[in-house]
């Protein structure tokens, strides 16, 4: 039987004035930033990975940087974001949360820009950004994660588009839905990693490095 | 929009033939072993987590114990079952596995038994028992939990009677139910775990004790 959100939410806590500022503007904005039962469990994951460094691609406005950076008292965030508009609104949230001396933002494409000669590897790699890029996104930055460390890829279900059968999927988006199958198919039999889907929010894939 | 089954699914490999012969024998022989999905998760969440020793309340057939410790080739696990019938088909699966020096079987009620004397510590609990029950299961178990440990608990939507209002609630389960929302509220306000609802099989309740 399915689980419903209103009790899956029963067991959410407020958060603090600053993110229930945040969400209030996301939802208002139509900023898509992570539904809260995956984000919760997001961040149950990193408490038990416990990681030191963490890159993420899709700063959106800074929402989940943040929430890392507050779980994670030790850890270093390093957030890559390309769109001008969120940029500015995650640098505004940024300057009024109490971790941004552990979050750098990073203004640009994150597959055009040369993060690992600054950054060599990261514990976490968290991805959430533009749609149908997934494989390449992995392709570039999982060289950059260290033995035992994890991917976490948000967004696989795509709002339902990636359940559909292929003829289904509006015209404009099959090729982005048929990369995304692609990637499915080629990360669950690919040998170096532990990958295992949590179906929670839109659908978190979570890779751990062998 | 709510995950389909069906996609979650996709994304499961197959398991050896043992495994594959206890999933069929639970099913024909109704026994209530853990969801695919669901057991897929909690072995992720044991990867990441890395115990060397896991109690198991409530052992059924040894499916659950079989396939954590086909995940970690160096844990050992101590499993609980007080049902005599469940216990020798858990003997016997046990005894065709690879893995049966690693697990030892307890025979009894997990709520008389003296554990901590042989075993005064785990890394993880894994309680996948008797309903209603969970708040004693919890506070005679968790002690024994170390630092940064967790407690692992299944089964808390209760195929949706959790979600139910009291009224609705059968009334010969009622009693049941109240102690599980009891048990909930306490658990999710308790200071001493970082606990959180992963919507996943029947519902599974991760506790990382602080």
């Amino acid at each position: 039987m399915a689980i419903s959100d209103a009790y899956t939410k029963s067991f959410i806590q407020p958060r603090d004035a600053l993110l229930m500022e945040m969400e209030r503007f996301a939802e208002e904005n139509y900023v898509p930033i992570m539904q809260l039962p995956a984000i919760e469990i997001l961040l149950q994951m990193l408490r038990i990975q416990n990681p030191t460094t963490i890159l993420e691609i899709g700063s959106a406005i800074g929402y989940s940087a943040i929430r890392m950076a507050k779980t994670l008292p030790d850890v270093k965030i390093v957030t890559i974001e390309r769109d001008e508009k969120r940029i500015e609104q995650a640098k505004h949230f940024l300057s009024k949360s109490n971790v941004k001396d552990r979050i750098t933002l990073l203004e640009g494409d994150a597959l055009e820009m040369d993060v690992e000669s600054t950054y060599p590897s990261f514990d976490a790699v968290f991805i959430d950004a533009a749609k149908g890029q997934y494989k390449k996104f992995f392709e570039k930055y999982s060289p950059l994660v260290k033995k035992d460390g994890i991917l976490y890829i948000d967004n696989m279900y795509m709002h339902g588009l990636s359940d559909l059968d292929i003829k289904d999927v509006p015209k404009r988006k099959r090729t982005m839905i048929k990369k995304l199958h692609q990637f499915a198919e080629w990360i669950i039999a690919n040998p170096a990693y532990y990958s295992t889907f949590f179906p929670v929010g839109d659908g978190l894939l979570i890779c751990v490095k062998r």
